[in-house]
C-alpha cells in the first residue's frame, strides 16, 4: 500500500479531548476491521508515520502498541509491522509471565548439597541432628498455659490491638532491666523487639548495606547471615574464626576496604563453639573504636553455658558506642515465639522502627504479651537452669558416643556452651560423601560448606546435640558410624561426582 | 623538607610478608615519633611519593590513611598532608556518625498534620476515632483462653519449633478451604501466611518494584500503601475512586506507562467505603487480562458487611490468573495476632517465601497455632455474626449523631460495610484547622491528605465507628461538633498557617 494514502485515511483532530494516539489507533482499527487495510498489509514504520501525520514518535509508538495488544497488528523483527490475520477470535490471553515481572535479585541458590540435606532430613524416621532447635519436649508450655487457667481475665484486649513498632512497652522495660543486669549500659529506648533475631539482622542489612559495601564475617559463621548479606549484594570478607581473631588481617581489612559492619558471635560461636576470651574482646573493641567499625554482635547462646559463665558480651564492654547487639528467645525458650531483640543507639533504633513499620507494623503482641508474663513472673531463670543441666548431659553423652563409634574418622572439641559439635573428618573423606551415605542410613547434619562464604568446609560438619533425647542421639550416631564404615570400603569419590562448571554454548 | 630525602628514609623490602603500605606507614610512624619528621612537616603528595618509592598509588594512599587514622598526620584540603601536632594524647574517639552509615532511603516524612494527629491522639482522655481497629472489648479472648483450660496438653511442642516459611501447614489447609468456599479456585500451595497483610504488601513491593516502576492506586487509598510504594521509589499513578472506575483513564495509564501493579480495594474501600459493583469488577478483569496487568486486591473488610453480602472478590472472578489477593484476621478478630495471608500463583508464592525467609524465617506459630484451633472449631462465623450486628448498630448511631451535631458543616454517605465514615467538610473549612481545634476538645480522626499521593483531601477526613462503644462515640462527636462551632466564629485561616516552601540559601 502506498504510504501517502495514510495521510488520507488518518485525519486527526488536534482539538479533541481524545489523545492523538487513541485517535490514530481508532481510525486504523476501523480500517482494519473493514478490510480497507486487509491482513498482511505492511504499515509504515513509526518514524515515517509520525512524520507523515505531524505527530511525535511517542504518539505513533503508543498507537501501534495499542493495536498490537488488541491483536490487530503484529511486528516481525527486522521486517516491519503488518496487519494481522485475525482468524476466528478465540485467543485465550497468554499466561502472566511472572518471573519477567520480578525485580532482579541475587539468586542465592542453595548448593545442591544443602538441598540434599533438606530432603534427607524430611525423610520419615530420619534423625535430624541438623536444625539448631531446642528440644520441643522441654518447651515450658505448661507455664504458658497456666497464665490462662490461673487468671480468667488474663488477656486484656487493650494489649492485643496495635502496639508500637519498637515493641510492647512492658516487655521493652523488662528486657532492658534483664540486659542492664548483664552489664549493658542501656535504657528501654535502646531496645527493639523483632520477629526473631533474623529480623534484626534483616533490618541491619536493609538500613546499612548498599550493593558493593563490604561486610566482615567470621569464617565459618551462621549460614543465614552469609545468605542475607549476599542477597544485599554486599561483598563478604572472611576472617578465620577457629582460633584467636587475626587482628593483623582484621586491621588490614579495615584500612583497605572500610567495611560497613563486622558480624561476629563472640560466645559459643555457631558453628564452631568458640568463646572469645575477655582480653581478645577488649582488643577487638579498641580496634573497632580506632577505625569506627560497627560491630554486630549476635548472641543467641550466651545463657546456654555448661561450664563457667562466659565473659561479658561486647555490648557490655563497649565504651565507644559502635556495637549493635542481637538476641533471641528462640534458643532459650522456643522458636515459635518469633521474639528476638536488637540493642542499639537511639538513632539506629529509630531508623529500624521506620523500616519495620513497612515490613509488618509490629511483631506479634500475642507472643510478646505471653512472654512478658513469663519473664515478669521470673520463670526464665529456672528454665535456663533446667536446660543447662539437661543439655550438658547430652553434650557429654554425644562426646562419648562420637568417640566410641566414629572416633578414627573424625575429630571435634567439646563446646562449653551452645548447641553444636563442630566435627572435622579425616582428610580422605568429604562431607558430601558422608551426607549422601547418611541419608541412606537415616541421619542428617549440616555440611560445613554451608557456613563459609568461600568454598571451604569440605571436610567439616555440624551436629546439634540438644534437640533429641539421648536414645535418639545414640541411634543417630550409630547411623552416622554406619555411613562412615560404608565409606571406608567404598572406592574414593571420583572427580565426576564434583560437578564441573561447563561453559554454556 | 627535601622530597628526595624520603627515598633515604623509606627503604622497602618487597620480599617481606608485611604489605608495602604497612612498611611505609611503619617507617614514617617511627620517624614522626622520633621527631625526625617534626610536627608541621609537609609530606610529599601521594602521587609523588609513589613515583619516588616505585609503588602503586593505592599503596601510598593506604599508608597515609593508616597514619591519618592514628592521628599522626593530617590533610588540609587544597594545601597538602602534614605531620600532625600530637600534643598530649588524650583524644576520646569521636562518636559513631550513624546517619552517615545508613544506606540512602526515600525519607517519607509524615506531613506535619499527621504528626499533630499522632500527638493529639496520644493525649489523655482524648477519644480516638482515627485508628482502624476493632473494639478490644469484642476480641474473642475467652475462646482463645478456653483452648488452654479445656485441654491440658493443648499445645504441642512439635508445633512451636520452626515451621515452613509459607505458614503452619494446617492453617494453610483450612484457609484454602475457607477461601475456596468463597469462590477462589485455589489449593493450599497458593496461600502463604504473613505477619499481617502489611507484610504481604511489603513482599509484593520487594519482589515486583524497582525504582521508577509505575504503580496505580485508587485515590484516596490506604495510607500505608502510599508510604510503602513511595519508599520503594515507585512512581504512583492515582485513579479517582469515589465513583465508578474511570476505565478510559486506566487504559490510558496501562498503554502509556505499563505499570507493574494496580493496588485496589474493591470492597468497602478504605477510606471511602465504596463497593465496586459486579459488572465493574468484570470489566476491570477484562482490561487487566488484555494488558496483562497485575492486580493486587486488598480485602480486609469483605466479611464485615452490614447490608447484603458484597459481590465476589476479584480473585474469585479472575480467569486470567493475574490477581494477587491480600487478607487478614486483624479486622475480623484482633490485630495482635499479626496474621494475614497472600493468595497468588505458585511461582509468586515461592518467590515471596524466599524473601520472607530473610525477613523473619516465618510468622509467629504461637499465633498460627491458636488461630488454627479457633478456625477449626468453627468459631469464626459466630464471631462475625456478633460483630456485624454490633458494628451496624454503631454505624447507624454515628450517622444519626453526625447528622444531629455536625450536619451543616459536613456531608458523608453511609457505608454498607467496613469501619469508616468518609466525611467532606463544607468548602470554607480545612481539615487541618478542624484537627487543630479537635485536639483541644479531645477527639481525633485521620485527615484526608493522608490518603492521597498528591496534595488532595484538604476538606476530607476519616472517622472510625467501630473501636469505641456508643457512649464514647457520642462524646467524640459532641467534641467534634464543638470544634466545628469554634471554627465558625474564628477568623478564616490566614495563609501564614500554610507553611510556604522557602528556598534554602
Amino acid at each position: 500500500m502506498d504510504i501517502s494514502k495514510f495521510s488520507e485515511l488518518v485525519s486527526l483532530n488536534p482539538k479533541s479531548t481524545i489523545p492523538l494516539y487513541k485517535q490514530i489507533a481508532g481510525i486504523l482499527t476501523e480500517n482494519i476491521k473493514n478490510a480497507i487495510l486487509p491482513p498482511g498489509t505492511k504499515l509504515p514504520p513509526e518514524r515515517e508515520l509520525s512524520a507523515l501525520l505531524g505527530v511525535s514518535r511517542t504518539t505513533t509508538i503508543n498507537a501501534y502498541r495499542q493495536l498490537e495488544e488488541q491483536g490487530l497488528i503484529c511486528t516481525r523483527v527486522g521486517s516491519g509491522t503488518y496487519v494481522a490475520d485475525l482468524g476466528p477470535i478465540t485467543k485465550t490471553p497468554p499466561a502472566v509471565p511472572w518471573s519477567q515481572l520480578f525485580a532482579p535479585s541475587v539468586n542465592i541458590q542453595l548448593p545442591s548439597i544443602l538441598r540434599e540435606l533438606i530432603y534427607s532430613a524430611a525423610a520419615k524416621d530420619s534423625i535430624s541432628l541438623a536444625a539448631g532447635m531446642p528440644d520441643p519436649s522441654l518447651y515450658p508450655l505448661n507455664d504458658f498455659a497456666q497464665f490462662f487457667t490461673s487468671q480468667s481475665s488474663f488477656l486484656d484486649g487493650a494489649d492485643l490491638g496495635h502496639t508500637p513498632t519498637e515493641g510492647y512497652t512492658p516487655i521493652r522495660n523488662i528486657l532492658s532491666t534483664m540486659l542492664t543486669e548483664k552489664g549493658y549500659g542501656i535504657t528501654p529506648e535502646n531496645t527493639m523487639i523483632v520477629s526473631g533475631s533474623q529480623q534484626g539482622l534483616y533490618l541491619i542489612a536493609k538500613v546499612f548495606l548498599q550493593p558493593g559495601d563490604y561486610v566482615i564475617v567470621e569464617s565459618p559463621t551462621y549460614l543465614g547471615a552469609i545468605q542475607l548479606f549476599s542477597n544485599s549484594s554486599a561483598r563478604i570478607l572472611s576472617l578465620p574464626s577457629s582460633g584467636p581473631l587475626p587482628f593483623d588481617l582484621l586491621e588490614d581489612y579495615l584500612i583497605r576496604y572500610r567495611p560497613k559492619l563486622f558480624y561476629v558471635m563472640p560466645t559459643f560461636q555457631n558453628p564452631n563453639g568458640r568463646v572469645m576470651p575477655l582480653e581478645e574482646r577488649r582488643e577487638l573493641l579498641r580496634l573497632a573504636a580506632k577505625h569506627r567499625l560497627v560491630i554486630v554482635e549476635d548472641d543467641p547462646y550466651g545463657e546456654l553455658f555448661y561450664e563457667e559463665k562466659p565473659p561479658l558480651p561486647l555490648k557490655a564492654l563497649d565504651s565507644y558506642g559502635g556495637v549493635i547487639a542481637l538476641g533471641t528467645f528462640s534458643k532459650m525458650l522456643f522458636p515459635g515465639l518469633r521474639t528476638g531483640w536488637v540493642v542499639a543507639p537511639e538513632p539506629v533504633i529509630n531508623r529500624f522502627a521506620l523500616e519495620k513499620q513497612y515490613i509488618d507494623l509490629h511483631s506479634s503482641n500475642l507472643s510478646q504479651r505471653l512472654l512478658y508474663d513469663y519473664l515478669h513472673q521470673g520463670l526464665l531463670d529456672n528454665h535456663l537452669a533446667l536446660v543447662r543441666t539437661e543439655y550438658k548431659k547430652r553434650r557429654d553423652f554425644v562426646a562419648g558416643a562420637l568417640k566410641r563409634y566414629c572416633s578414627p574418622h573424625l575429630t571435634f572439641s567439646i563446646p562449653a556452651g551452645g548447641f553444636y559439635f563442630w566435627c572435622s573428618l579425616t582428610q580422605d573423606i568429604l562431607t558430601r560423601q558422608l551426607l549422601h551415605e547418611a541419608s541412606k542410613t537415616g541421619v542428617s547434619f549440616v555440611p560445613g560448606e554451608a557456613f563459609y562464604a568461600d568454598a571451604s568446609g569440605a571436610h567439616e560438619f555440624r551436629l546439634c546435640f540438644v534437640t533429641q533425647p539421648e536414645e535418639r542421639l545414640l541411634e543417630g550416631i550409630k547411623r552416622l558410624s554406619k555411613a562412615l564404615q560404608v565409606l571406608q570400603t567404598a572406592t574414593p569419590l571420583s572427580t565426576a561426582e564434583r560437578p564441573a562448571i561447563l561453559p554454556l554454548i
